[in-house]
């Protein structure tokens, strides 16, 4: 298994032209949030804004409205209960994070075939959290979406995959998902996570169990989202912003013993120049 | 009186195993807030959201939603009038906060019940404010809690005891305590608070009058519930979180006037690494 | 005209007694806010946290519950639409602000009537202003108030007083103060505030033109009613809140070109304990 | 075509009088937010207090109030659906920001109209956004306005003008301008913005890709709107607002990869008094 370096995130993260503009950077849409989550919707959609994605719309429930502009007033807002509204969104889109916080109401697989329908084969979609239980449940065609990320931890995967926590082996692990979503990369969470890329596999080697705690992988998906949009899908990017989420952590943990994401995300811009190439 | 010394920190505070994940670090519901009572719920879970408690749900009425959601948005929101969404958020915790600006309406001698009908002999429950006074004016048998901490000030405690505060000597104290719930452990906050568990009776030297303040009964439920969320129920425990709490609050009270619980959450993931070992 | 001394500060805030608890130190009702102006009794709020007060409780309108609640969890909140609710948390109450941001509607005339009505000679009452414009249209008599301040402007001090800018020497301002509310104590609030106190005349020497900016007079009215809170109603204790408020924008404005609210606040406890005595 | 010069900064920005107020430094109104567009009115707003604004009101819907008085208590709220109380904030108000946030809804095309009505020759009017937009669309006659500042970015200006980016030249940019807007100030933002002032053309030659972000130009008018509300409208006030936006930007994106409107509001005391004269 092949470890990624330090040096994935001078690659990745460029130095921008001095004659680019926002609509260069993404347009990310964050579909996220119900009444009972409205945090993992705030979390993603902050990551995305701090790692300088161009434009972060959050689609969520209108009760989430205020907090998110209240913590994240650089987002736009819009409602997923309206259809019309969803499907306009996504079109317009460049990549999409579909899970944080969605829960598995019958609405959740709605979105996703939502998502599947109105987006194209330029369209990034990372899904997270209940979103890959829904697919999972509602047998939903995965193979529709020609660049997709599942970003499950090892209980998500093991619920996915049928796999027990001890069974996720590599092999394993990259034979059930060409089952579920052959044309997906799978970022698996755990101790040292790893990248499954059509026959690659990939393992950082940083990240701390003080990360334990709810909200990190939210934060994730907003920092993978804010990458793509900026520095275009590839196994590179990806690896670049799984890298940096675990890195800045790793700072963070040498003083605080539980790494809260609010605080995570609020270093990704020092960390981000800092790292620039 | 058998003195709490600093030392206890750094026994209960263990180094994370690398291999953990947040389902280890305790599943903790925290029942609080109403109308009138809101930022008690926002204090009692931050404060275990930065212990590093691993889940963090907040039973509590929709319209303080979005306050908790900006403030700790790593944190789930319920509501609990939904009766059996909160009996389903009881069965599926392990430790619970039951108390911080509840008040004293006929809701709360329900929540207390459902409490003690949906919680097992593995769960922890806290009680504090108004669930106490609540709790002894509807003659609530508390014995069928298993794991009981109360957490009255001196002023709650001569209501539940009758016993005035020239009277609540340690002897009173625990005669008392007996009488009211024979399996519950005592904390008395006072000027250097004290800890009532089953004959034993153990004190901190610490703590300030800066932190005379509303809100700061409310920080140390949330900071006990993390503990106990991730290093288990017992004496030790209970008397780290207490020490920590009064801890902190010394060193801002050595810059600060008044010991603002805001602040003083702020600096628990610092301070918990600092002091654990 | 007697000058303010910085040392007024060492003699007021004293340090507190390690035996003491919350209830000593003040139940302050801050009556503030309306649907345009619900930025004042946050500020108004804050500051009277900030300085240390023992019980902070906001009575204003349903909708400003989640930005108080967000931004002072310490404190309590009420609805000041509810009569009973209001006579209630004034009776409870020893100190009161009332008018920050609560306009000139009718509601605000009612308002300081049950505030009359339910004080007693024991409760400090400090009006500031759309309250004092609505007394004064409303010929309210405020001699019923035992300890009363006025703390209007130079703009709000010619509307309710009659004299226009340049009239309003200290013969003149004294003069007119003896008709409206010869009970009252004045602070006139301008470059070098001045204090009206039963025929004496105090004035500080200290605050900048940064502080000329919308919110600076609502937090006046917070530290004021945390000083009398804490150190009880005397000139002393009106003239150290003063001068904290003029001395803290100072210290602000070295570095900031203007002084906001917000930043002023949170400095208080740290400025407190260097002036403690 | 000429460059703007730091120097503009210390010209520009005065020390205040100590005998001044704060109706001295501007009664600023925001007409921006909308349900999707929350978050433009509060940077704009935030903006424009930051800068040392006397008064600021933000005329918006009323979903978007608790956020507004969470992030920026010090400004006040009212709503732009009641037609009576917008037309007298206009009335009231020296200085207007009329676009952030708004989106093209059938509403905008009204609140301009109810601008361009109640305003009178002494108002700034600073269109930004969908303002500019709408106002083409409907064919709104701009030239009634007689100090007015359109601030679109390159996209914008190329919908408003019919120039590509490409065709952006000078001498096209001023013809375009004579046509749509001849007694306007137009701010171009591009990598080194630019003024065209009645035949004068001006340049910062600042600025930084960091800033292509949302909410970097809703920033801007809250700036330029306290600037002129403090230092009276002038090419030289305008010219000094757009470099201290680029200027501060310039100084984050030392340490920053992307420069986020909030942290660059929040600097802005500090640099306004660093630059003062």
């Amino acid at each position: 298994m092949e470890k990624i370096n330090k040096s994935i995130l001078s690659e990745i993260i460029k130095t921008r032209d001095p004659e680019s503009y926002k609509g260069n950077y993404g347009r990310i849409l964050i579909i996220a949030g119900s009444l009972p989550f409205g945090g993992a919707a705030i979390l993603s959609t902050s990551a995305a804004v701090h790692t300088g994605a161009g434009l972060v719309t959050v689609l969520t429930i209108p009760e989430k409205f205020t907090a998110i502009n209240t913590v994240v007033p650089e987002a736009m807002t819009l409602d997923y209960n309206d259809k019309q509204e969803m499907a306009r969104a996504i079109i317009k889109s460049n990549v999409i994070v579909v899970g944080p916080g969605l829960g598995t109401s019958t609405n959740t697989a709605e979105i996703i075939s939502s998502v599947i329908k109105n987006s194209d084969s330029e369209t990034t979609v990372i899904m997270d959290a209940s979103a890959l239980t829904v697919a999972a449940e509602n047998k939903i065609d995965l193979t529709r979406v020609s660049k997709l990320i599942l970003t499950p931890h090892q209980g998500e995967w093991a619920r996915l995959s049928g796999l027990d926590i001890p069974e996720q082996t590599p092999d394993n692990n990259e034979a059930a998902l060409k089952k579920i979503a052959p044309n997906a990369v799978l970022i698996l969470k755990k101790h040292h996570s790893e990248i499954y890329d059509f026959g690659k596999i990939l393992q950082i080697d940083n990240g701390n169990p003080g990360m334990a705690t709810g909200g990190m992988g939210d934060t994730l998906t907003g920092i993978l989202a804010g990458f793509i949009g900026q520095f275009g899908f590839s196994i590179e990017t990806i690896s670049a912003g799984l890298y940096l989420h675990s890195y800045i952590a790793d700072k963070i943990n040498k003083t605080d013993y539980v790494v809260l994401p609010s605080k995570l995300i609020g270093k990704i811009p020092k960390y981000m120049m800092k790292l620039s190439n």
